[in-house]
């Protein structure tokens, strides 16, 4: 396989954090591949925005850090300004149509979806946004399944909020597949 | 500030992933430090262990990986087998003793605290060991107050939850204290 290096990007609240370490525990935990899941905090941290990274690989990883994506997801119009750049030139970039404006010219397959409006609409309640992201994520990468990642929901969830949380997923899985490459 | 680079080993599901995340946010968005945390999934992960690694410091953090702790944490007797050979000389090492027998010579400050022990007769709740260690932790380290701490916690729990997660996070600084260098 060709190595996933994923980075998310958002406001603070906003789950990124929660959904690159569903998606690496889903991916070593019950696809047998290799991930490395990190966080950076900073000046850019105290102002609000959040940034995760991923690597899924099915070799070992010696480097643990994104520095060009080939997916990255973007769910601030502030993320997307500081972060389109460092996409990898005909990588994927994955954005919430409420949240970003993507007007700047990138050399990259551009994924809008309605995810935030779609959870608001179909499930109510906005906890769930990163959730459904992470449906659209797995959609796109492949190599995930959506079984895996709900082994892990079900292994870090009371059981009431799996109901939502897989709603949520599956939401996020349809929005992306008509844009499956 | 002398750079804290830790690492929190123990089982799946004691929490060290959280605490590390808890810990960098603290330090990152209350403290003005810098913060990176990492978690590695491999072979490891799937035979049950947990391994999370942070490093704080009032300087950029240029290589987030952890090769030698300062403050190596072990919360299962098979993360101590595994990682102590990796603390650095004259380091912390804070285990559970429960857990977690410290027979092997180690060139280190070695605290073994009755954590897990001291959670379930005060608390009686085994869901926030992982904040009493935590509360350890900044206690032996300093850098970090436990009102950062709480800040964080107050940002992610539940109203209900946090009267328990500050009492957990007490009883780690109350333990420890006595063992501060």
């Amino acid at each position: 396989m060709e190595r996933c290096r994923l980075m998310f990007s958002g406001a603070g609240g906003q789950g990124v954090i929660t959904a690159a370490i569903i998606l690496a525990e889903a991916a070593a935990m019950y696809e047998n591949l290799n991930a490395v899941q990190t966080q950076t905090y900073g000046p850019e941290a105290r102002g609000g925005s959040s940034r995760s990274e991923v690597i899924i690989a099915d070799t070992p990883i010696l480097f643990p850090k994104v520095i060009q994506p080939n997916v990255l997801v973007c769910l601030t119009q502030e993320a997307y300004n500081k972060f389109h750049p460092l996409i990898r030139p005909g990588g994927t970039l994955l954005s919430d149509a409420r949240y970003v404006n993507t007007l700047k010219k990138v050399d990259a397959y551009r994924v809008e979806l309605p995810m935030y409006k779609t959870v608001m609409e179909k499930i109510g309640n906005s906890i769930v946004f990163n959730i459904c992201m992470l449906g659209a994520v797995i959609e796109l990468m492949g190599h995930v399944k959506p079984e895996s990642v709900m082994k892990v929901l079900e292994s870090r969830m009371p059981p009431a909020s799996l109901e939502m949380n897989r709603k949520a997923l599956e939401l996020g899985i349809d929005l992306a597949s008509p844009f499956k490459r």
